[in-house]
């Protein structure tokens, strides 16, 4: 059985979990508290797993997988039923191209360890910090609403009505960006996707809210 | 003919230009500069034709591509030969780690936007720009060498003895690196993988300086 190394908060550990549910595949669970103790993380054990430190890792077999998306594209070409990408070239890329706006464009600055560099490091004010958070979160947001509300390709979820790549990884960053106390009412083909996905059990049984190490 | 909207330094252009060139495509170029006049990025045409305002797109045809890695799996999928991504599973999740490792945890946190908005809105010092510049450059670093050094997959490329996906990433990011100044002394791996990759045309005729809108 797979097992996956994750943490309830973690957007990129929700995205693998969301796959995993939507291919039906079960999986052992274990979990890395990214805050306590200064971080499980950084433990020389899971370092010796992934030396970035970083979660989710998810091993199958002897095999060791790191990063989100190149674990959801492995999991969608060894169990390609549903598939998460369609055949078509263009139709991938489109997807591909959605899903790394929010995974290279959002996510990365405003995760824990930039956070915390900001705080500890240069001391911004929780005002600065705040700020900081909404300023790429809405840069980034804006982007995406104006590409998914003018293309004819978005439908019930980012492309087509069936969930794909995409999907997987706006859930998150959505339910993230309304931790953070982010507006949400300027996107709503992103809400209205998001309330697409969060009526199928796959992402329901997938969010932070729902995982046995949950604080 | 297929034509890419790039700027000579942008590093998410230059991997692009250099997947281009492995598969031996010609292609006309645009330039999008991106600090004269406040960023034509910014420009309403380049809006409608990326609402996100990046670069690089590609437009092959009635379609346009965003964002690198994207636009690098399309090429791939539309014109196999030379492979960027091996046929088996976990080689190509290795392969995208390695890549995401670089695309989503070192570059966004470095990039022109990012640099800009710690500069004129939190008002850092160029010291503590720079800190910040080479703290996320290092980690980053780090685990890819360790990663690649322990790992007998890497040979004379990131995996195997051919240019993939993880090389094209690799190199504009150390080239960045080198650019402000990092010390590249700790990283033998990545040197001497950049080395077998600057040795091939396909590379070297894709690096910043090689471009006609170099300043």
């Amino acid at each position: 059985m797979m097992k996956l190394f994750g943490y309830f908060r973690s957007s990129a550990a929700y995205r693998v979990r969301i796959a995993l549910n939507l291919k039906g595949l079960d999986y052992e669970r274990a979990y890395v508290h990214l805050t306590r103790g200064g971080g499980e993380q950084f433990a020389p054990e899971y370092r010796a797993l992934n030396p970035q430190s970083l979660v989710p890792v998810l091993q199958d077999g002897e095999a060791t997988l790191t990063q989100s998306l190149a674990i959801i594209e492995y999991l969608d070409e060894m169990y390609p039923r549903p598939p998460l990408l369609p055949l078509d070239a263009l139709e991938r890329a489109r997807i591909r191209s959605l899903a790394l706006a929010i995974a290279c464009e959002i996510h990365p600055l405003n995760n824990l360890r930039v956070l915390r560099y900001l705080q500890h490091t240069l001391k911004v004010s929780e005002e600065q910090k705040t700020a900081w958070y909404h300023h790429w979160v809405n840069t980034g947001l804006e982007g995406l609403e104006t590409r998914l509300a003018r293309d004819p390709a978005t439908a019930k979820f980012c492309h087509g009505d069936t969930p794909t790549l995409a999907d997987i990884v706006l859930v998150p960053q959505l339910g993230n960006a309304r931790r953070f106390n982010i507006d949400l009412a300027p996107y709503p083909t992103l809400t209205r996707i998001e309330a697409s996905c969060l009526a199928l059990d796959a992402f329901k049984n997938a969010m932070p809210e729902a995982q046995p190490d949950v604080e």
